[in-house]
């Protein structure tokens, strides 16, 4: 048996999100369909972490163990023949028995595409999310500083998450801006369910100064679900990459 | 009656193409009758030129006549919230009554998206087209440099084509790349059917070695369309913006 990781990009437009599901259809299912049409063999993939339905990754990375006589380095190329073209394999190799996806994951990369203008895009409309109010770009460069470091996120996650540790550290978070298109990238060791897109909805909140840029570090504190701003659309985030020591 | 200019953006992934046809529904048939919706009037609208199924644009412009109670600069708005998702008006405005989307225009910016690499991308496919060859973009660059200038581009033009005047200036082209991605931009007074589909597929050839820089001006000179690269794939090209007095 070969323990095997694979690096994955998706457009998660038609998915339910990467898990498996009783309704709808996950990433997951559709690339553990592909290994058994090529291995005859029932598998279960591991992934870093879900995505959310209507959530992109460029980088989701997904371990397995395997028997066949297929040479690890070769089973994407042989996965993209029969995956859907919204799922594409970039990559895969054997590591060592005791590598997890999501276990032995050390950090990931999110990014946040949010195109700022009067009229919804018809153009990528599937990877974007569209605001309207104009947005102050300085204020949530200024509000994002406040996320970095090591916080209780409790009041950035989903209140339907489980969760008990809800300690995580933000590495960096950069906010840049080109022509209508504002991209908030995000690195961290982990992330609650939902916490990018609520970090996204709050500095959105910020742009729009009904939220002041200090005032982002109280919010924090005060680890209340309410004070962050709404949950950005899905279609707008997309796992860019995972990583391992 | 007032003559309105309207500006479109719209994803051609699921359409013929601009022009109305029989078989397959079109962008120019999609908005007619939005405006027949929203007016009760039967309304032909004059698309700046022609663009191929699947073929997208961030400002393609059209004009029409309309006798209407909605003010020309909300006509937009109107429309936009009859429009599906992947059709969506930018602007709207009362324009001098000799204007012409196609007639008046006196110049356009198409953009072409290569995505350069080893495996098809599952994010904007829809929106570049793959080339899995190593593409070297200083060829690329230097064989651009010969497509500037006043030409007779017969030899850039698809054969079942039948205008009469294949003379063209093209005023600028870039080639930038970003990580895998390759942007060629192409401005000019105006473009034949396939054109910048063609120059897209010859610069190819030249970023895969295959026709040396240099040689481009003699293919330009030439005057065959069998010396000039294959067209290039519709889904990667953009009408960016239609240039008027």
């Amino acid at each position: 048996m070969s323990n095997i990781k694979l690096v994955i990009e998706y457009d998660g437009a038609n998915y339910c999100g990467w898990q498996r599901q009783v309704n709808g259809i996950s990433i997951q299912q559709v690339i553990e369909e592909a290994i058994t049409k090529l291995t005859n063999q029932k598998i279960t993939i591991h992934g870093s972490g879900r995505t959310d339905a209507k959530v992109h990754a460029k980088g989701q990375v997904a371990s397995f163990k395997l028997e066949s006589s297929i040479p690890p380095k070769n089973i994407y190329k042989a996965l993209n023949q029969v995956l859907p073209d919204d799922i594409k394999c970039l990559s895969s190799e054997e590591v060592s028995e005791d590598f997890h996806a999501r276990f032995s994951a050390i950090g990931k990369h999110y990014q946040y595409i949010i195109v700022n203008r009067d009229v919804k895009s018809a153009i990528n409309r599937n990877y974007i999310m569209n605001v309207r109010d104009n947005l102050d770009i300085e204020k949530m460069k200024q509000g994002a500083t406040h996320f970095v470091g090591k916080h209780d996120f409790i009041g950035f996650m989903a209140t339907n998450s489980s969760v008990k540790n809800t300690i995580r550290t933000i590495h960096k978070i950069s906010v840049t801006s080109f022509e209508q298109q504002i991209l908030i990238d995000v690195w961290g060791n982990g992330f609650l369910y939902n916490m990018v897109r609520i970090i996204v909805g709050t500095l959105i909140e910020v742009g729009k100064s009904t939220i002041k840029p200090r005032e982002v570090q109280s919010i924090i504190l005060q680890k209340k679900r309410k004070l962050a701003g709404k949950t950005a659309k899905a279609s707008g985030l997309t796992l860019v990459e995972v990583f391992y020591k």
